[in-house]
């Protein structure tokens, strides 16, 4: 009984080209899912760097223990990804399991176990039985190929409703060089550091210490802005591959002014992919925006953020299409940062609902009650206090996710 | 259209004796609702002692200021509590509304208003028009009396769907002393320092110092515990009135034995009030108990327990009774608290789910999912770090919550 596809979703999908010296196949292993591919395999062109972003849950899944362990190296020949089983909190057998699914990755892939990232989505606390990926690594190998990339991004979906793809392409010294990305997640997406999963792949010629001194800063600002239902994963992961098959000269320091057009481009791709993972939150259907403005710091208005995006207060008036600012004020209000009441402003859209510490002058319930029947939304808040500005992107909280949540055992 | 009663709710309620110094009144101000209660009068004998916890909201009501304002004192004569609209996020015109509020009722009671506390819950964000309490407030003094404590309970009520009361006695010297206390909340509950609204009246003699230093760790234990959708009130407030009347020696340290006794009291007081605030949890059909041992410090055990207790994925797995024990796994993980996966264990009632760091041997999912159909539900985490213990209560989170906060502008 498949779920509805969201009312969010992307109309269309952009075109993903192949990036040189990635190839990739799907597979139905069975791990859990009937009728549908469950497994990603991709494989990576010898001086293959990686950059990586994981959660920061103190109950890390198996694969996410067997990726920071070989990030250091940044060395990168495949990724194997599987949905229906996050092989998180499976103790030994869990670590046992990594060991075996990277070893069956790399005699299919022909390099070392140690050059496999790995990632695992779906149920916790279920033994992954790597077996599985047996029977169809060495037939995924012999079927690689640079597309479709809607192929790979169905293949890790759990309760998503759509798949997830991103894509940019930037000019070094007039040779292109592309970025593309998938992302899986749509629910226990308040990620720490990372999403559920994505993986982005780039044919950019760049240093693996480069990549990794630009990722993060543009994660904080792509997945760490998004949340659906405040619930951090066990399995939280974003890893760039860049093969450096773009004949260009490397990008060997971050001092490099390309560093920074690529930078540019790679944040697009993770904030599209990010939004994409809130447009498909579990039975959202709304698109919000948390804009606050004149905090003391920039991390204090992303805290103060976050508060109005995680209340169920103001996720539950927004699927209610109820103006209800006062809501807006109470998660204000136990953010547990520094605000006064009396500068507050909080306006839904280009209506000011409230400024000065109380309802606006001319506020026009009926204007702010239209305002609310659009599919996106903007909830902007002003403290008056600083110049610390941040914005967390969420969606509502709906019928749909009582009833996601209540049946599925994720 | 009344909520239908929470199944949680208590099947009957116990006497409340009159609390000597102790009158009250209840009328119908027509402040929002129709054809019941909304107003509450309390007046007091001279010599009462008043001690109160608020909200830490940076956001608190004009009610909330007005009291923090005159809890110094310890003095009180009056109490007067409307439903309907909280006065908070009012601006100018909520400071002249809580000063208008308090002169009618010190008028009708012949006291000060500085000795008059107030306390206002409902919409956030819309004028109170303090001049509806001037057609009451003299009808209502003139029709004072000892009881019945149900009225005074209903009065206050917003989405309630029962009155909330508590009552215990102890003896000094052989002379009875009675504790009895009112509650109301059913949303917007993960009190900081207080619930929505409680008052409790006692005829202990006592001194004010000494019983606000008693109160304060009490509150931890009780309305401090608490959440049933990590929403934190601007309204919440605990107020403790004693009017001395009982006839015998006065508490006047902190080292008197008997503060001791009394303290147990009250403390059984305000956690009946805050668990029956819980089993008023909008949409709840499930009392939860998450108790947390073995960890750091008992902040930490409180905060992994909140953690757990607030995680919108735990709480929808227990409406839908799954005992989706990964889900509590994920909430450990993401609570920012010191945690050893592999010294994790998780226990849903005497049903032990998971022990280091997967799930247990004898994991018997036919009996923890028999277990999730019992109407009170324990879930028990061991960290295996520490001695650091500590418990929250909540409750499931259902449709019908959505259903109600979809709707209702509270």
């Amino acid at each position: 009984m498949p779920l509805p596809v969201s009312p969010l979703a992307p109309p269309s999908y952009p075109d993903l080209p192949p990036i040189a010296g990635v190839r990739f196949a799907t597979a139905e292993a069975g791990i859990k899912y009937k009728n549908r591919t469950d497994v990603l395999l991709c494989a990576f062109d010898e001086g293959t760097v990686v950059a990586g972003v994981l959660t920061r849950s103190k109950c890390p899944s198996a694969a996410v223990d067997w990726c920071r362990a070989r990030l250091g190296t940044g060395r990168a020949r495949g990724l194997l990804v599987n949905s229906g089983n996050a092989n998180a909190f499976t103790g030994l057998k869990g670590r046992s399991a990594v060991e075996e699914s990277a070893a069956y990755a790399a005699a299919a892939l022909g390099c070392s176990p140690d050059e496999v990232f790995l990632a695992s989505t779906g149920v916790i606390g279920e033994p992954l039985e790597a077996q599985k990926f047996a029977g169809v690594t060495a037939d995924m190998a012999g079927r690689l190929s640079g597309g479709p990339w809607l192929d790979a991004a169905r293949a890790i979906m759990t309760t998503d409703t759509f798949p997830k793809v991103a894509t940019a392409t930037v000019e070094f010294d007039g040779v292109p060089v592309s970025i593309s990305g998938i992302a899986k997640g749509s629910g226990m997406i308040a990620p720490d550091m990372a999403t559920m999963l994505s993986f982005v792949f780039t044919d950019a010629p760049i240093a693996a210490g480069v990549l990794q001194g630009l990722l993060q800063p543009l994660i904080d600002t792509s997945f760490n802005a998004i949340t659906v239902d405040s619930d951090t994963s066990t399995s939280d992961t974003c890893l760039v591959f860049a093969t450096g098959k773009a004949p260009t000269a490397p990008i060997v320091e971050a001092g490099d002014p390309r560093a920074a057009v690529f930078a540019a481009a790679l944040g697009d791709v993770l904030h599209e992919l990010a939004l994409l993972t809130v447009r498909d939150g579990e039975g959202a259907t709304k698109l919000v925006t948390v804009t606050v403005t004149g905090a003391e710091s920039d991390r204090s208005a992303v805290r103060i953020a976050q508060s109005i995006a995680n209340s169920p207060l103001v996720k539950t008036a927004i699927a209610g299409e109820d103006a209800n600012w006062g809501r807006v004020v109470m998660a204000v209000g136990k953010a547990g940062e520094p605000a006064d009441r009396d500068r507050l402003s909080i306006a839904f859209g280009d209506i000011t609902v409230a400024e000065n510490g109380e309802r606006a002058a001319g506020y026009d319930e009926a204007a702010a009650s239209a305002y609310m029947k659009n599919q996106e939304l903007e909830i902007r808040v002003g403290l008056g206090l600083g110049a610390g500005a941040g914005t967390v992107y969420t969606c509502d909280l709906t019928h749909a996710y009582i009833s996601i949540n209540g049946d599925y055992r994720s």
